[in-house]
């Protein structure tokens, strides 16, 4: 039914949130002396949303959006220790090791057998780069894409790109804006699958049918399921 | 001759170099209180080197680099509104008008009338991106890569995905080590165009022939001629 299966990357194929969760948890500890732990997720939230349009996403641009936030909200009385620990708290997101999520590694190189592979992710360039060949799982794709946008026109420009037809291109990630929808909307079909530590959504068990344009997961593992079921059709 | 003849972009096609000295420059001056100007590049060198293989290349990671070597060379004493000051000079580098080189405007209109024209360049994805967009000639090339490296396996890869024969491929950049010598590697073509506000190389006339295995250029509006006589014989 496909010709290429493209996955998401970070919390779709490996963790990521949860790193920035902690280092926006150590952050907070920096900065106690100065605002409280419960109000600066917003302040830090503020910075990146004013400087998503000129830095991109990625870790480099939360780190800088970090550093201005510390900046901020100590009216200039952060010291240049604890910005050098801000900096410390970025390279060690940069640097930690890759964990795959549950069924990753199985399903992918199952995947591979059958399907040409891809990833398509948003993100610093290097870092993603880097995080892939430290993923074990970089052999099974055939391509990777990392992107500054993912909207419907950098979606059909990939697709040019490498000369696949949208009914043919189906997409896996755990974004509904950036995975799924800009997919749907130029032909090809998609894949949600929400990225929770404890999975709680109400429809939790089969294979729903495309009801809204794309199909939904619990787990990246009842992924060649659902190929299997889709190709029955 | 070529079916794609790809640009490198800074420095190539933009000025580049010369806003990150007018930053460095203004970068001494915040820190004039800690350290010499005279010293202070080469610490920021070191601190960009260290720090290449983790952050990459572009502008958020010399930024990164800026506040790590201002904390270090003030002992940690650098004030919140300086370590700000930093990153507004990475800001205004971000958002600075694109600069193209003299020539080439015409030069690139000319040429993509005849071949298919590609822009291949590292640094930050969504920098370079943007950079393009706002250059005015971003319509006369038909694909846009930006890489984290630029080395033989990369080009390699490049021209595979685009299923271009290495000896139709012809690079044109300012870089001997990033745009010319990884390319003649792979068997395809390359033209260095040496970056200099005055310049001064001594091989001033003619297209010298490739003896070195690559062309020189004095600038980028010699390239279409160039092009001719390799035609010709």
């Amino acid at each position: 039914m496909f010709d290429v299966i493209a996955f998401d990357a970070d919390d779709t194929l490996w963790h990521n949130e949860s790193h920035y969760q902690q280092a926006q948890a150590d952050f907070a500890a920096l900065l106690a002396d100065f605002i409280s732990p419960d109000e600066l997720p917003d302040r830090l939230y503020q910075t990146e949303m004013k400087n998503l349009a000129l830095y991109g996403y990625g870790a480099k641009s939360f780190m800088l959006s970090m550093v201005e936030t510390a900046v901020t909200v100590s009216h200039g009385r952060v010291g240049g220790n604890t910005v050098q620990q801000i900096i410390e708290l970025g390279r060690q997101m940069l640097a930690h090791p890759v964990e795959l999520l549950e069924h990753v590694p199985q399903t992918v190189a199952a995947l591979a057998k059958s399907h040409r592979l891809m990833v398509i992710t948003k993100g610093d360039l290097l870092d993603q780069e880097s995080k892939l060949a430290r993923s074990g799982i970089a052999h099974h794709f055939a391509h990777v894409e990392v992107v500054s946008h993912k909207n419907a026109a950098v979606y059909a420009n990939l697709l040019q790109k490498y000369a696949i037809a949208p009914q043919r291109f189906l997409m896996v990630g755990n974004s509904l804006p950036s995975d799924v929808l800009p997919v749907t909307e130029i032909g090809g079909q998609g894949v949600h699958i929400p990225y929770h530590v404890t999975w709680q959504h109400e429809h939790a068990a089969g294979h729903p049918a495309a009801q809204n344009g794309y199909f939904e997961l619990e787990h990246i593992g009842q992924l060649p399921d659902l190929l299997a079921r889709l190709a029955g059709n």
